[in-house]
């Protein structure tokens, strides 16, 4: 799969086009080509792997997120960390010294090598490979893991174009693996309590979800190994790092249970911000730069919903994921204030303070913000939001999203986010460059689950018992 | 000009797409029809006509808009009141007897019938027809009025759709004659303001711009004359009221001054907020229903910025026009609360307390906003800020906007918005139309200056005096 068979596909569209068979609305997506399913292999919506007592996890990767990871599943219930794996034998021995002087066995170390990962994905000891490296190795690592037995975990983005999304869910399907993002945003506490106050009807039916990944990364640039990071936006257009507002956006408007996706569009400024701060940095400007300063997707779905999606490393803005949604009964906001509207029927009197006082023309007040958050408190939240706080990891989400997987996994629950909901999510990364590169034309967003995407009604989280 | 035609362009585009000429990057956007310019005419970009002492001022249609008009030019230095028109004669009354009561001559009057306006359009006391009217009527009242001579100021929309759009530059041009659209947003405070910013480098370049129309009208819907607005939004998709959103993007982004919009592309949601009331109200829900809750225009600049605009007039969200800005040193936000971030080095020394705790990732202090909205408050509301406060109209700048008309007018000045940007705000309604009826297909922005977009380098107000 690559830009050159897409084109190939449009032309097509466009020869039936020039024949005559256009009529208002007829315009055809540029469509990209859906492999067939591997034969004996079936879709994994729903998929419960077997349950696991004490989840072995082996982690590849051990810079910015992959050591903070290792300290965090010393406080993962049910959790143990028998090997570790990182391309630079120092990481590999600071991160074994940091859990022998902490009192934790000293688990199986892989490094130094650009392939010493294939050492733990090879490891008996090991059930989930837990995989915190550069970009492009994300989703090469995760299909080797996976022919070796192990349920994977990869951090975002987990896929970096069609081919390796498509090679990661034939994989997962073949071997009947659990392999998922992870994406740590939809954790995060208003979201968590918006979706549940979603999922109870607050807002009506939802309409229009935003998210973005806004983030001025002028900062941590350096940080990145050889600079990667970098390198890899100076030579793609896009946005190629969606998944922070994806997340979050998807799982409100049930993607692949119940909707789905069905065409994107995508647009971008030139590229200003980064070449500047190259130039400023190394004296030199870049002969060339391929990613915009800003660049935005608008997506529809099968049931007329859209979702806005923005992505921007390089102005000097503050800290969004935007997170927002409109509904016909209420609407929310997270950035840069928490807020939340409501037609005032919507809260059953006692929810919140001054009931009478509410008007759908303005947000509710504080007060009443933090009455409600408390009445609506997701289950996750209630369960674990304390306990995650103090182990911390931007703020708790990263453990709750730790927690998450290893309490699905110990109890042979599906997982609350899928292979296919990986491969949407870093889809738009692609998908986007392909609408760009072709005038902003609209493009097809595939069905990753070949025909499942309406088996279940309604994205849950799974639990062990009725939370409600 | 209508959709059928732009179909039938593209169809071509597409033949020759299915011929071999598909390059990456190639898609054609669908073109719609520029017309001819009319004999004789010319351009005019920078157009400013003789100076007339006191403007004499017609005014049709006197409903919610135009009686608040009437009340406000009583305030306006340099401009008489002459004549008043109305389809409902009690409304003309009204309004005479308001004036009289004031202590104003009473103006000539017309009304009680459907073509009234032309009676005013005629009288040879009045230099500027101020229209007001429902939306279809807006286009043939100006033309109308410019064909007999008078200048003319239309409200929002000026204009539905592209024949109406190329019929008032035509007649524009042919006539030389001012027609404006009462596009009042550019005049509110923070507007101005952040454009003065803008104008003297604070935010570095400016690359992406955003603004909207979210603004719940259930409580309005009723007031409209003969349901005329929930009427006209059943009937069409695309972003039916997009000038507020558009007039301070395009102020900011130089558009026709140096930059011009290429192309666009539009998405809508389903229609159910708008169903949803109507039902609610009349106990049945309508047969069909054309606008979508919520509808997205993403629009690319020949010099690579983009504006974003949203429309949603259903759902129970708090007022936005968004208006937002991203530059390569600094960013502002006007809603849900007024913000501003910059690279430290953009604020001089003394120009905000605690210079040396600026932060690119973050807003600066409330206190430190107060101090740089009055170091770059802008000469126009410098001017008349104040009296604007005390003579009202959507907290002044209704008053800003009619001063400023009367101002240039006065003193041979060009406007401050031509017929070009009436055009080009009011073209996003039914292009956006076109991409959405297509499938969200990229629609060129035809250039309405038909090639003077470049003449003029830089947006600015017009004085008599320097005001720097």
């Amino acid at each position: 799969m690559n830009f050159k068979k897409a084109f190939r596909l449009q032309a097509v569209a466009a020869i039936i086009f020039g024949c005559g068979l256009l009529t208002a609305g007829a315009t055809e997506p540029i469509r990209t080509e859906i492999p067939a399913r591997p034969a004996g292999a079936t879709d994994l919506v729903g998929f419960a792997a077997p349950a696991i007592d004490t989840v072995r996890v082996g982690f590849v990767g051990l810079g910015m997120r992959g050591s903070e990871a290792v300290r965090r599943f010393t406080h993962v219930p049910g959790s143990k960390i028998t090997a570790i794996c990182d391309i630079e034998q120092s990481r590999v021995d600071k991160s074994a010294a940091d859990l022998s002087k902490a009192g934790y066995p000293i688990p199986d170390t892989y490094g130094g090598k650009s392939d010493s990962w294939k050492g733990l994905c090879e490891d008996p000891d090991v059930d989930l490979v837990y995989i915190a490296t550069d970009w492009k190795n994300h989703a090469p690592i995760a299909i080797y893991a996976m022919e070796h037995g192990k349920h994977v975990a990869i951090e975002v983005p987990a896929a970096l174009n069609l081919d390796e999304i498509w090679a990661l869910i034939n994989t997962a399907e073949s071997r009947r693996l659990h392999c998922m993002m992870l994406e740590n945003c939809v954790y995060d506490f208003f979201e968590m309590n918006t979706l549940n106050m979603a999922q109870q009807g607050l807002f009506g039916e939802l309409m229009h979800v935003e998210g973005s990944y806004i983030h001025n990364l002028a900062d941590f640039w350096d940080a990145y190994w050889q600079n990667w990071r970098m390198d890899y936006n100076s030579k793609h257009r896009g946005d190629v790092y969606p998944t922070h507002g994806m997340g979050p956006a998807c799982q409100l408007l049930d993607i692949h249970r119940g909707d789905k996706m069905n065409i994107l569009v995508a647009m971008d400024t030139e590229a200003v911000g980064a070449p500047q701060w190259i130039e400023k940095k190394t004296g030199k400007a870049p002969e060339s730069f391929a990613n915009g300063d800003h660049t935005m997707t608008m997506i529809r779905t099968e049931k007329g919903k859209t979702i806005h999606i923005q992505h921007d490393v390089v102005n000097p803005r503050p800290y969004t994921r935007m997170y927002q949604l409109t509904g016909t009964k209420g609407f929310a906001n997270k950035y840069p204030s928490e807020g939340y509207a409501f037609e005032p029927e919507q809260l059953a009197p006692g929810t919140v303070p001054d009931h009478q006082n509410l008007n759908a023309h303005g947000y509710i007040s504080d007060e009443q913000r933090r009455a409600l958050t408390e009445h609506y408190l997701h289950p996750i939240i209630r369960e674990v939001g304390e306990v995650a706080k103090s182990v911390g990891g931007h703020g708790g989400m990263d453990y709750i999203m730790d927690y998450r997987l290893i309490y699905c996994l110990r109890n042979g629950l599906p997982l609350d986010m899928d292979v296919y909901d990986l491969a949407e999510w870093c889809a738009l990364a692609p998908l986007s460059a392909i609408s760009i590169e072709n005038g902003s034309a609209p493009v097809e967003v595939p069905d990753f689950t070949r025909g499942a995407w309406n088996k279940v009604k309604g994205y849950r989280h799974a639990f062990t018992i009725d939370t409600k």
